[in-house]
């Protein structure tokens, strides 16, 4: 897991472009990092990008909750961040995580589980953890 | 590579959700169908879409330029869809393509040729191609 020291943060944070995103937000994917699956895509504002690199750990910005949304918080199914990178642009970010259990609520590893194959989408993955176990709220 | 018929068109379209991204965008992660590289994050309109599917090479819509992006327009350097996946909230596209020469305008075979390590980006990947050569304009 990496770690950063404060002025590394600050730098960080100073050299990516957050006015793309509604919100000052820049897309976030997670990747496992040992196959290169696409785990998911979600956003994270200044905040939480600053809390993933304090803490090791993916941390988004919820949109539809309108706060900081740690990965794993209630699942425990957390991203250990293992490279940090950048797009062409510094409005992306792409990290190449350890992911713990699964990454999609649905009980999938990934939550790019279906395709869109002969007029439907198939799913193409099988769950690996039932959700009704982890989600007891 | 894919061929949709318009009936598949439409039915892929009235799926997706569109209200998350000012302007009725989604997110569109473009990955390398055979080794899962990420190429780029891009976004797409319910047009770029159709576009992409209807051609199966891969659309976007410039936001800057506030039109149609047909990926490679300028460079030649397509995007062959081979699979197009959706996640669980089926607000986000996955397309894994064929990527002709390299996805990004820098050089570089990915958009993701940067890594944050030890307080700098550092590049992490070589240029398979000289921009000044292909991008005369």
């Amino acid at each position: 897991m990496k770690q950063y020291s404060k002025e590394e943060i600050d730098k960080f944070i100073s050299l990516l472009d957050f006015s793309k995103i509604e919100g000052n937000l820049v897309p976030v994917i997670a990747q496992d990092y040992q196959t290169n699956e696409c785990l998911m895509l979600a956003f994270a504002n200044e905040e939480a990008v600053r809390n993933s690199l304090e803490t090791g750990i993916a941390c988004y910005y919820s949109r539809s909750r309108k706060t900081l949304w740690k990965k794993g918080e209630e699942s425990g199914h957390f991203q250990e961040i293992q490279h940090v990178l950048v797009d062409c642009y510094v409005d992306t970010l792409l990290l190449k995580v350890k992911q713990n259990v699964a990454a999609c609520h649905s009980g999938h590893y990934s939550c790019f589980y279906r395709e869109y194959d002969d007029g439907e989408l198939k799913t193409i993955a099988k769950k690996v953890f039932s959700p009704e176990n982890v989600y007891k709220k």
